[in-house]
């Protein structure tokens, strides 16, 4: 008995609510206390099984974890904004994963990811841009959703919602994966390391786009670019320019080594490489040796072999680097994600049940997309447990003709001060999904 | 008629009460509005002409200007603090520089400077700091007078008040030169550009020290290394580090070459040079080739021709730096300062009338303080039209006794937030500049 | 009327006399003084007209052209060795290019390009390698025809020969285009300028391989990187490194900073690229400021954009690099060489005619070899002209069997020591060329 | 009993004809074969007691030995030009020191230093210099006497005959050192560490100098620099750079950053320091991965301290280099001396003794000469234990007017191809050398 179209529209209106929250209480990565306290309730509230916090968090496999006395404040944020108590208090520290579990007798595993992270933009002001216009902009400064994870968190809950009604027509189990940190690819690692996708035979993600239009789809995304975000502190000694050159051990020397080592890294007959040292920050007065500087990096390769070997090498410069001024580095990784392809049965199978349920979305074949996402920890761990993964691009643009009066359509573009949703597609992606778990778990 | 010891401890008193107002009310360089207002009026109203602002200040020659709205948010703190708003009027926008004259009749021209501006350091709160114990540490969050300028303006207005009164014993001009931003060596060229040091005979400038005890004299300083301090800003183009890294010209990169260079500019044989990048600031996010950078630089020669090789050879080493990765360069200056040394002559001249009439001071011979001071600008101007100047350091440590209780004295370096002197010093430092001004001007 | 098998065996002997002979007088680029003058004088005596020396090398395009002194020391030597001194005066000074021209009434134009040069490579002395058991190892020291090109030149005179027999038969131009100094890319540049590939139809290139058997055929090459090969001499100033270190203007300091920045020229999204510089030399002693450094570097792309793009920044760099210390630098363009890909209909009508006339022998498809060749100049030039281009690979491997007794066959790789060839090649090669021919010009 | 004038002008032709025979047959440091045998011949047959070879050569203290081959060839030259084998048999493998020694009773020890060695200077055929003019110049490609040794060797043979004959005057122990190597400061630690200056009480070195003029003294030298000269070999991997170049180890890349690093190495507060990278070798091919490079380094400090300050920067940049690049670095000393300065007393015993025998010479005080000379070593060796040294500058100059027809006097520079002395200023050595042994072993 299929998941009809009618069910999924009947959401359409509660999703839109549920966005509109989110979008207007935006947390970064690691801090949606406030988040994913609400998805624990609703998800409790809907008779799901919930595991939150360290259970579903390997502490140690958090990268780019904030600072203690960030994390306190949001958490702080969040209890002022009247996030639930019994659940705000286990996610305290930036555990801020959550999973629900829906056991429906023998089958197999399917596991639905919806990552929950907002970025550090600050929202348009401009009345082009409908948050603002609609009164529904971001509350937090400087914090905004601009890649959609405020649909993702929603359309999942929605997704809870219908699967439990329809779950005497389900067989096996369901995970709804509710992930910190996608952004900067610093989350995914903790929730596989912590089992979450332990046992899955099927895994689906799925991402809204603005490149696509609404009621369009790429069926089967691949080809991310993996990557290897990490920090490096240089560490020296002081010492008066003018008085005593020869006392200290220059941080700033070393980074600048590194700087240009890095780059020189040899490219890589197998395939592109990437390095970058996107920000460099050194030294303390203009009359003294810096002591200090710090590096923020990120090396890619097409595949993960080659940015293991991008990795490698550059974890070399810098520790020469700091040697060759006698200073120490210390290197922090930041974020990773290796990259992955979806599986092409599993990809196959989308289209024909969207063919078939959802005659009027257009497809299109698999895109390498030039970034990174962490969901490839997810898709290779349950393709490696011979399981099967995919990521849905779900189509997410506007027409102009939904701009009543522009002279032309705002930019949307993520990861910027105007990015914006077509909110339609939450229900596109409701209707994906459910038909996806009815036909798995059949 | 000498001026006598006990004219001169009549001063002590008034001389504290104002040092520790200005203590209490420090202000950075070229923000010295309260500080520069009650200069004038107090010169005013003792009967002294009173020359301020762009009068005494060349505007194009201000080096390290701060921000616009950082000059307008001092300015409006002076002007709650209450400074008098005839003048406060007239120092607006980072003029803050003050001159003092007395006409005589006929006679040589004597220039007395006192520089005014205190540091970026936070004050600190221990007990046993003075200033804190007894109430008049800073008030102002981050800014202290860590190196004494509060005591130069103090004795200066004493100065003042004395000469005046004893203006029918003087023959020739007096000019009171009250500078601003001698930290950093940014505000004695602008006043040398504006003329106020032209036509003087002979120039007089002090420096309390805590490496000497009270009582104690470094007759005629000298040797202070000739700098150059500037900031460079590299600009080049911003683009996404994994989907164009072709598109972006790498601002980072730039810098990092400027610093391999400037530091690997070749000794010279003449003398010790110094070249120091001392802070660095590069890049706007980790995943974009950084498209800004800026390095805070200086340069030192023993000379002045050895730093004007340093500094061109700098500037030289930036703009191909620049070049190599298609940025730009722009060179912003600072601060500077020539090297110089007192006179001979005078400096002889302060010897033996200090011992004359203050026979129970130590003196010590000129010594290389290995670092800068911009008064060096002044000396030189005047020496240059065959007058004589002197720099006089004049001693202000504490003894043991002075702290009682105290199982150790507390460490008064100047430019950290212990820094604090012997009040004594300053009724020696007028009792010498009323003497040595009767004796130039007899 | 085909050209048959057995005209092409009954060529066996004397093209292993010729390649015999050239193996014994290797000559690098620009001094193939001996070797073009033999080939001219034989195209005369065949009955083709004869274009040789300036005529068919354009001065100014000859790129990495030897000293005057070693061009005249080669030619001396080619002097020495008989070299027929008609064709030996035309040739002096570095134009060893020859063209052989037979007219066959009207009908397309096909040029057919066999390359001359041999390398710096000394030759094997080990029994094990052919030439040296044979006795037709090089007797140039430190010179070996270690690619082939000494058979290339031969069946290019056997080609002559046949062609010449058959020219009742042919309606239409022939060009034989005997290139010197491919070894570099340098040579095939100064023959296009010259004219030599205007108006041609079609165009026909081998190369033997030893990394396909005897009897196979790569019957359209192609994915040749392009390549742009440069010097750099830096020169500075010199001085004593004791005691005027201010004075010199170090050479070696520009050619590293220029050396870092080479490699960090940024990888570009379209495609590969690469960038090395392979040798560097610099200085005149250990106490002397270098004031000279020569570096010998190449870049490539995947296309002849993406070399373009390596090279203008190449430039940028080194340029900047100079300027950095105060120094000049002179690039010189030492060899080139565009991508290029056989044309598809011309490959297709080398299998099929292949397939027909010589059935035994296998196919592949064109592949990437990963270098560099200058044929793409003349290839490009005819495509640009709306002609068509083909390279074809000529299997040239031994079989063990081949080497009675040894235990393993001896390695065969190009550009080594021990580099041999089954000239057995060369018999393929002439038939196949020669069926083309007819079949061009039919 | 002094020595008298006429019987130092007694020697005058001799010492000619023997300094011409040392600079027709220049030997550079450690192939000093045919001029050591010559030394150890002619003192043994006067009478001294002869050490040779490894007996006054520490073998492991040899810096900057040149290779094996080359050691042999210079012996057979050696040997080809007569050197006496017996003597030429102990100083094969570059053992070329020779001590004479003279016990003369009881008294104090005193050593007298004479180097030997040539440079590798191509001497000037212009017939405006002397040796070549009256056909005395070397006869050995590439090698000249330009700076005096052949002077100081055969003063050192006169000084053995002439004291001999005086040996009933003399009260104590005489040493004539022959050093070879001094060039490069290579040789002198050998003899030292072999215990040649063991028990020394007085040291007495010479040197002609062109910057004075003949019956001029610098009486009492000093002030040469500390200086290390190193070679460093980098050791990569070798790869092809199109095909292959992530399998390169780029030890120039690793040679580029240490040049860099090298001089980056922080000025010192307490004197003058000096480094320098005068020649770097590196790669094999254009289109290699550079998998070797040579560096040939020096660095300096103004005293013993600062130079070893700079030489253990130096050791940690060049190590940190290669590891940045995954190559080794091999570092090898080349030659070293430490700072010196004469004894005073002895200094002025020198003044005062030639001042009373030879009235006409001029005397000047110690300079710092700004280079550095490796007798150093053995004045070290001799005032640590309790001894006095001094090193004495003899004027070799010429007059215009020993030119007679030339419009100017030709360039005397010494290490250039035009260099030559005064020969009469072997007579003012040879004159103060005796007497001063007379007067120190009275």
């Amino acid at each position: 008995m299929p998941f009809v179209r009618t069910q999924a529209e009947h959401f359409s209106q509660s999703m839109v609510h549920c966005r509109r929250d989110f979008h207007q209480h935006p947390e970064m990565g690691w801090t949606e206390f406030r988040t994913a306290s609400l998805v624990a309730e609703r998800l409790d509230s809907l008779g799901w099984q919930v595991h939150i916090g360290s259970e579903v968090v390997d502490s140690a496999s958090r990268m780019g974890l904030p600072d203690e006395d960030v994390l306190e404040t949001c958490w702080q944020r969040a209890k002022q904004e009247g996030a639930p108590e019994f659940w705000l208090d286990r996610v305290r520290g930036g555990f801020t994963g959550v999973v629900g579990i829906l056991d429906c007798g023998p089958g197999p595993t399917l596991a639905m990811r919806f990552d929950m992270d907002a970025l550090g933009v600050q929202e348009s002001l401009d009345d082009a841009h409908r948050p603002t216009r609609e009164g529904f902009a971001s509350q937090h400064d400087g914090v905004m959703h601009a890649c959609g994870h405020d649909a993702h968190t929603s359309v999942g809950l929605a997704v809870a919602e219908a699967l439990y009604a329809l779950k005497d027509d389900l067989h096996g189990q369901i995970r709804l994966v509710f992930q910190p940190a996608e952004e900067g690819v610093r989350g995914a690692l903790s929730m596989v390391k912590a089992g979450v996708l332990d046992g899955v035979d099927y895994f689906v993600g799925h991402h809204v786009t603005t490149s696509r239009a609404c009621k369009e789809m790429i069926a089967g995304m691949g080809g991310w670019t993996a990557t290897q975000k990490f920090d490096v502190f240089f560490r020296g000694e002081p010492a008066h320019a003018g008085g005593n050159p020869q006392g200290g051990h220059n941080a700033l020397l070393a980074a600048a080594a590194a700087v240009t080592g890095l780059y020189a890294i040899p490219r890589h007959s197998d395939g592109p490489t990437r390095v970058n040292v996107g920000q460099l920050f050194a030294g303390t007065g203009r009359n003294v040796i810096p002591d200090r500087a710090q590096m923020l990096c990120e090396v890619r390769g097409v595949d993960t072999e080659l940015c293991a070997y991008m990795y490698e090498k550059a974890l070399c410069v810098v520790a020469a680097a700091a040697d060759m001024y006698g200073c120490s580095a210390e290197v922090k990784e930041m974020g990773s994600a290796p990259s992955a392809s979806s599986s092409p049965e599993l990809a196959e199978r989308v289209v024909s049940l969207a063919a078939q349920a959802m005659p009027y979305i257009a497809f299109f074949p698999a895109v390498a997309s030039g970034g990174s996402e962490d969901a490839t920890y997810m898709m290779r761990a349950v393709q490696e447990s011979k399981g099967q993964a995919v990521m849905i691009g779900i189509g997410a643009d506007y027409a102009i003709a939904d701009y009543p009066g522009a002279a032309e359509k705002p930019p949307l573009a993520a990861h910027t001060s105007t990015f914006d949703i077509n909110e339609g597609a939450m229900v596109e992606a409701l209707d994906l999904l459910c038909n996806l778990a009815l036909d798995l778990l059949a």
